[in-house]
């Protein structure tokens, strides 16, 4: 029996389940949003089922989780110890647990639950491989509640020291460092690991939250790289005054720039081929009542591309755009969140195709819309992504929907790939 | 000595300062909304500076309070009847003392407060007119926690019954029926009044809230009427998706559908005269993070001008214009309020006027930009405003501002011309 046999459909299956009760919303969603009670309650369900098949549960600086399944070499390194010597090094998977606002059931979570699957699939079979394997849960993938995301790879790889985004504040004003404080202090009990490390190699499963994979007929996306993505924030300031009385050529309406600003960013963004992603998702404005113009408009820029050149230009462009077509107000663009476009590495790239091929699945190579915490992993190790289809390509969005087996199969993939790389 | 000679500009002045540390906020700005514990606390200070001259006071149904100031005629209807017969009603002035969230410290409780001094002067001068005269300060004129503004005249003036107004809700999700009881139960001391009525005149002075009396160099804005207001809510629904994996061409972004609909509107809107208002100045967005797609947005439109003609064409024109600027998103067009332009009585209009030229005060006849609750008493007995400078015109701004002489000015021709209407 091999590891890829001993993957249990229903048990994948009835663990996503029972995790997308933790936070559920209308719809079928989930909202757990990050360092939550809800987070923390996901993170102990996890943290049983993991325990139960022998694995050591640790939590980084960062509050990233990791469970780790032993191998049989003998002069492993601790389990806590980052700076393993690289011919011992644990070969490492995982994704995030927290949601979008409005999110759905699979989504980061799927990337987790699959890699526990495995290490739970290798339990069953008796499969002990030469290095141990690693199941990582990233903190703050999303960014829904502290912008940006991916917080916990990018300071676990050094993208960016963790003290960076400590002065990060929610909706509700709450810092990002005081947050993490008091979801450590909750977790004082789990043994605490040093933040860093350098694994074999990083492999990531995830839904692809894009149509390609399903109408192409696929089962498994071999991810070939991540396309770049650049965040802003553009603030306008005008002056507030009153609605009924303020002639329109005495205002400094700060609404009425920002409409100028996305019609002018909708220009510089226009591509035929529909390959850029564009997107301004998130608006405030104040005072924000009706009868009053506004003083104060802010909006966010989500800007993506596989094209490094195309990434830098059009990026690079936003503040004078932006500049150029605001009347009245004053403009600030800050630029909150760049990862340029990376390969993946031809090590998981090549272990990801052998292991669907061994198992027959038809497989697409296609590179990652969405950014991912594998993303932060290439430069520290051999990285890579596998994709299972989801319906439609509906993601961050209560409807997400992936087919057990199509899950199944990519939990299959990631077992045996994991194990081929664990030797 | 008569009641414009009895005016105290310091008292007057004293007091406006004395409010306005109720809510204050940065930069001289005040921010007290209705039926809130600020609101109340100010409140408490009109009625015992009303009770200390000898006023009775009383609260109706819709929180409007009631300051009266007894008249001479033995006949005179007692305080708390409603309906008073012609001859013996009471010339009632007044206005709101609720502010917008970055208001002044004159739009609103400048009227109240001037009211209140024509009675102080009445009273410091020996002097009892034959009918009552009344201080009102409405309830909600802002609209500001509770959308639209006017609810209280426009419940005592039967233009909407108060019950219209129930299920309102302000952005912490309280009801208005649930505000109004709160506050009725704490002011449970306060004799009720019916609400409604038959005044003999009602005249409201105000800051002009513009910039025509500064500019033109006098003292007394003689309002003739007020402009027409339309005010609308619209609602896109998309959906919500992946901001880096989902095709532009297969989203159904309710951002990029208001960006649609606000330019079409600023086209519909356009006026080379500049006479016309149109103000979008409160806009929400969900679920409101960077990185996903909006399946929801929503916006008003505060649209205001003098002619009935194009305040009916153009208000008529906005649903139609959105709809047919929106591409992808659903579309609702909610009306919420609809004020139609009004002209002044002859009778107040006159008394206005001749209280300004008794007084040596250079006077502009001039409509309100603004709309006031002086606009739902018109149905209901003549009617009547009288308008003070403001530097620059600025108003829903902490930097809103008039000279104490100008406000004291004003005051003298309120006096005057109550004394005169109340015989």
């Amino acid at each position: 029996m091999d590891a890829a046999s001993a993957v249990d459909q229903d048990r994948l299956w009835d663990r996503l389940m029972q995790m997308a009760r933790i936070g559920a919303i209308a719809g079928d969603g989930v909202n757990r949003a990050c360092l939550t009670p809800l987070d923390r309650e996901a993170r102990r369900l996890l943290i049983g089922w993991a325990r139960a098949i022998g694995c050591a549960v640790s939590v980084d600086d960062a509050a990233n989780l990791w469970l780790r399944r032993a191998g049989t070499d003998p002069d492993a390194a601790p389990d806590l110890a980052p700076d393993l010597a690289p011919d011992l090094a644990p070969v490492v998977t995982g994704s995030h647990m927290d949601t979008q606002p409005q999110g759905g059931r699979f989504d980061g979570i799927y990337g987790v639950l699959a890699g526990l699957e495995a290490l739970s699939a290798l339990h069953d079979a008796g499969i002990v491989p030469r290095r141990p394997i690693e199941v990582v849960a990233w903190t703050n993938e999303e960014g829904g509640r502290f912008a940006p995301g991916c917080m916990g790879s990018m300071a676990w790889s050094g993208h960016k020291p963790l003290a960076a985004f400590a002065e990060v504040r929610d909706p509700d004003g709450v810092r990002f460092a005081d947050a993490l404080a008091e979801h450590l202090a909750e977790e004082a009990d789990i043994p605490r690991r040093a933040l860093g490390g350098r694994p074999h190699a990083y492999l990531e499963a995830h839904i692809e939250q894009g149509p390609r994979l399903e109408r192409e007929e696929k089962a498994i996306g071999v991810v070939t790289g991540i396309q770049g993505s650049r965040w802003f924030t553009v603030t306008l300031r005008g002056e507030t005054a009153h609605a009924g009385t303020t002639p329109l050529g005495l205002r400094r309406d700060a609404v009425q720039d920002m409409v100028r600003a996305i019609a002018a960013l909708n220009a510089l963004m226009a591509d035929p081929a529909d390959v850029l992603r564009f997107t301004v998702g998130r608006i405030t404005v104040s005072p924000n009542t009706s009868n009053s113009v506004a003083d104060r408009a802010a909006f966010t820029i989500d800007f993506r591309h596989p094209d490094p050149a195309v990434l830098a230009a059009r990026g690079d462009a936003v503040a004078g755009v932006v500049q150029a077509a605001v009347r009245d107000a004053e403009v600030s663009v800050e630029e909150t969140f760049h990862a340029r476009p990376v390969a993946f590495d031809p090590l998981v790239v090549g272990a990801v195709q052998a292991a669907a091929d061994g198992l027959g699945l038809a497989t697409l190579p296609m590179p990652s819309g969405a950014f991912h915490d594998a993303q932060f992993a290439v430069p520290v190790c051999p990285t890579g992504m596998l994709f299972v289809p989801c319906r439609r390509g509906i993601s961050h969005n209560p409807a997400e929907w992936s087919e057990p087996a199509q899950l199944a199969d990519g939990a299959r993939v990631l077992a045996r790939a994991l194990t081929a790389m664990a030797g």
